[in-house]
């Protein structure tokens, strides 16, 4: 029996999160490193028949001429993080993964973005339905060159400015129609990656705040194919832990008066965020979950800045400032220094890994179970961690 | 019909957990304060017909010879809470309640803890057997005067050496035979107070690392007299936030690497923990709470250090160090600076409603459900605070 | 032969550091206080036959209709800070002062601010001239009605946002000729109020980064009545440090790549501060002092956010990453808790307890050697801390 | 003419400090780095003819068989420090000197240091006498197989355990008359080095808080040879901020209450300050400034604890209380994150540069000057950072 092949195809294939997660899985199948930061390696998921990483086969689309070797060095260099003796056991499986990556598109996704490269500029789509169409013969060449059994298209690109939705927004057919003449406004990128990806009945996940397929019309279409999909925004850092230091707050009766997170960080995320628009979306989803984990509405304040020299380190530090008993006013800090990459690529491959799960059972839709790894959970409003890990874990109950 | 009165008799009364506990429920009562900090509070526990504020009735025992308003007014000076108004409006029930105040036995307490008074030393009982008949007359004195229907002794006294059981602490026939010659070694103070309460079939609640109630002789000894008990080491600050944070890294698969955890304060607490011994009670509940959740041993390094001037702010520095993806480093610092007393005392007014309720329903024995009030759980192996409080949730559910 | 009165005019008198130079001044004289916080009682400032704080006489001016009484009170309820016991002895004095303050001016102080108060709205000066006149009418009032021999106006009011100087602004001439129809435009409130005291002869010194004397003409305004001057902007918490830190690094040739300072707090000025134009004025003086003291510029980043519930109590957490040999990169954070009136106020008093000095002395002009009191020290470049205190000290031994 | 060839022999080689020094003159006579982190290297020490990196011959003595290169693998694989590419292009270096590394001497290192390593274990001098023969003869080979003009033996080896000078060691003569039947009692190790070094003329820095050097005894014989010697105990992390801070809380009039410093770091220095003895050496001379600076004793709490997973990194939690105007309380707290070698090295590097310019001036005896590198600054009372960095500039200016 040929062994099940599992296609990750990865929007925004040579940034932070796309080399360490093409890293990873190589190291993994080689036996190079340890499980540690997968959660579908802890015991609970052992019985779920979870595709191993050997199983999987990487590819992409991407904005910047580059490859996954000289993004690892890259990170080498400005981080300090990735053993130069790793990259250079895993540097065939990168080239190979490298030549699987095609140019991706810019329409909708900004001016910030598109600065950051111009692979594929010189036969750049005109209109929405031309974007899609590419993007989908791409994803169709990969599946059958590489004999793809399920092909889950993951986006780890970076982070677009919010957008306003609009009537058509609401309705498939609406959308559908407006594709032929769709222009900038119609849709951000990473909505035309989820279409492309949805129309050909592939699995969609949008580990990014960026729309993605969070619009009714893709709902619908991603009903009418059959398709499984998820999200969105990984919960990596200073938002996990609101999520796991809210509920305490909660639970003790204690008064959060005001919450305030300062986040600097360098790497290329931090270039776009560094224009406001784009940083909006990211600010919201990391401001939104306290208040709906305490109930009522505390002082919050959230910053993102970008720092170069930080590189891939993302240094949190965040003051709660709470009242106890008797009104009396008392403070917590703390400060997150996490590797923003290494923090994000384990989650990404724990997500493709449980939705090949739901795809091995035959389901279809939005994979709810999955909320404990977003910021901004879709389909769910449950914002407390541990609740989050209960659903998933009682999703696994049922499931093995 | 006459309201229910609940006695809630107060080990180390005029200590800053007493004082505070003493004041709250004064000003609850009056409707000085709003109900932030407590537990029960919250909706969830709306329909378990706790008793409220008014009908707890304090009084205690003390090796001090000092009132709940002097108490109030050291720590309004030395560490800034307590407003002064409050204070004003509460004083009369303060009055009251240190009156209902009487002299304590030392007998096993330790000299660090000997020291810090001498009240009731003219007339020290000799023995255990001396002591116990002494402190279980106070409480049936008080039972009888103030027409308490549910009695509740509850320990805030200050932390003693840790202490090494023996066959004769494994059967109470044992222990009670030997009460009668028994002398400083035989048991800590603590112990004396639980046998007093439980033998008169009182409830007995330990918030405190001292032995208390924790020995097979006493369980027997409850059993028989049908008595409610629960602890121990009341769950407040640094050690909550460990079986909060512990949680997290255990789900996300992050390798702990070690947690080093730094304590400064300066109640009288601190004069207590500041003489090794009694220090390497507290050191041991708070370190092994890491273990338990994360299912491995972590390097863990715990120091509480007595600062004066710290007062009774409780300042916690832990440095968590990790290993992510492809074995990465990171490291989460928390600083937390919590009051010590008015983190506790609002925990310390919830157990004790809570065994109200059981008393109401005529349950007897360990109250398992309790957990998460305490550093040292007894009869749970569980640490991790949210299974803790689903376990005390499941409790409401069942018996609301 | 009669006592020398020092009197102090305070600008912005019932808020923060107004009302805390005023309590202070009073418990200092009832030596109910110790001097702690006051640089000029350090042993080495015994010799310069500084004023008592017996000998001064405070007034002021204010566009909110209080008390220092009030404000103190509002002190006490929203930061916890000034003993109510304190207050209490100190009433008498706190009530005579406050009937010596008057109504001032809003003309150019910018909308925020205006919304802080209606105080003498009613008698609104038209133009800059009547706003001057009115000022120095009421400096002369106080003088003759209190038999003043040194006034010194000391402007402690609300940071304006900052000001672009035009030509107007270069020869007093030629502004003195544009005060008669002078609006909103030409100057800001504090240099009106500068005007008015330096026109009068009277000692000015401005401990904001507002305006005031800082501009050309003025500096000649106060050249000509042989006025007595000194700022900008006191240096009180974390601008001090980064002055006391930044020549480490620099004398231990690490390379400082960058450094966020984020600070909180709650305190009026934080309302004022909340809009974007005011705290521009504060980020740029607290901006620029490490850039100053290292020789180059290492990205910096300063946010001052808003957060009521802070009180008076500023936090600021630094972040300074920097590279030592080999071009290691590390880090050191600092947080900083600091009551920011109880920072400010004893440097309010010893610059005018050492401009006392001046003026006994015969002196004139720009007082540079009181840079250290200073993030913007007039007159001088050096911003290291212990430089400016060493110019101190040599000034000390010098006047001695 | 024939460039000056300057000896720097290293006790302690292969440990941390010992292999960053030598790879750091290695990586700077190659010009592959940056001068960062050296203080020598700034503009103000231009003119002292300094000896360049080129002419540094490094040598030295330890006692765990090892090499340079397999000392900076370990500390790649361990802390994440030390490229790749930088080791490899220094390996021949680093060879030639691991080759000049001589078996060192053991008696009275105390039991943890020798636990350590056993090179040279079959012939260990049995007394004193033999040890400093063997090591003065080490230091002589050196001399002359190298053609040293100036030979500088520097301590870089772990901690050892304080000691308690008695009458011997006040006076030469009689602790020479000693030596020869001198066991682990007479002096520890690191006094025989010092021995060695200054019988034979040569200069002898301390970098560590062991005796060395410092008692009368050997004074006396450095004056007889006109050798020159400094120390102690090189001022790096934690220390240095105490030094750079205290001033600033002395300079403002505020009262520090309590000063509490945690330390936390894993390299092998750390196995040697795990016991307890050796710890109180480095314990003491972290604690001493604080007191020193301020002029009054602050309550202090110093520890430093051995956490294998920190590696090279220390990382230390200082919390400062401290009264303000009014007497009121606030806080500061740090976390400095450094590598301790990269800290130390270009120091150890400074004094060695240093030293070299007094030999070329014919000067002998302690160096004062250097105060501002050291914990414990020999024959100096000053730890004021900045008045000690003002020191060594007015050597500066004096000597060029």
């Amino acid at each position: 029996m040929t062994q099940r092949r599992v296609g990750l195809w990865l929007v925004g294939a040579f940034g932070g999160v796309g080399t360490t997660v093409t890293l990873g899985l190589s190291a993994l199948s080689r036996g190079l490193i340890k499980s540690t930061g997968l959660v579908t390696a802890l015991p609970d998921f052992g019985k779920l028949g979870l595709p191993e990483a050997a199983q999987f086969v990487v590819g992409g689309h991407e904005i910047r001429e580059s490859s996954f070797v000289d993004s690892a060095e890259e990170f080498r260099k400005n981080s300090g993080i990735f053993d130069a003796d790793l990259v250079a056991a895993c540097r065939d499986d990168l080239a190979a993964a490298s030549a699987r990556v095609k140019p991706g598109v810019k329409l909708g996704a900004g001016p910030t973005i598109a600065k950051l490269g111009t692979w594929g500029d010189e036969s750049a789509p005109r209109t929405a339905a031309e974007a899609v169409d590419r993007l989908e013969a791409d994803l169709a060449a990969f599946v059958k060159a590489e004999r793809i059994d399920h092909l889950i298209v993951l986006c780890v690109a970076s982070t677009e400015p919010p957008f306003q939705t609009r009537d058509v927004h609401q309705d498939w057919n609406a959308l559908n129609a407006a594709l032929a003449d769709g222009g900038e406004d119609l849709l951000p990128a990473s909505s035309l990656y989820a279409i492309a990806a949805l129309r050909g009945g592939h699995t969609y996940l949008n580990f990014t705040p960026s729309l993605g397929a969070s619009i009714p019309a893709i709902y619908q279409l991603a009903e009418s194919t059959g398709a499984l999909h998820g999200g969105k925004d990984g919960k990596t850092g200073e938002t996990l832990l609101k999520t796991v230091l809210a509920p305490m707050f909660a639970h003790r009766n204690l008064n959060v008066m005001s919450w305030v997170g300062h986040n600097i960080f360098g790497n290329r995320d931090g270039v776009v965020l560094d224009d406001p628009s784009n940083k909006a979306s990211k600010v919201d989803t990391k401001d939104r979950v306290v208040t709906s984990i305490l109930g009522y509405k505390p002082q919050t304040l959230v910053t993102i800045e970008y720092i170069p020299d930080m590189g891939d380190w993302k240094t949190a530090w965040d003051h709660i400032h709470f009242q106890g008993f008797l009104g009396t006013k008392m403070t917590m800090q703390f400060t997150w220094q996490g590797c923003d990459s290494l923090l994000a690529a384990p989650l990404a491959i724990d997500i493709a890994r449980l939705a090949d799960v739901e795809k091995q059972r035959g389901r279809r839709g939005l994979m709810r179970h999955l909320s404990c790894f977003f910021k901004g959970p879709e389909g769910v409003e449950e914002n407390d961690f541990f609740k989050q890990y209960d659903d998933l874990l009682r999703y696994v109950a049922q499931s093995a």
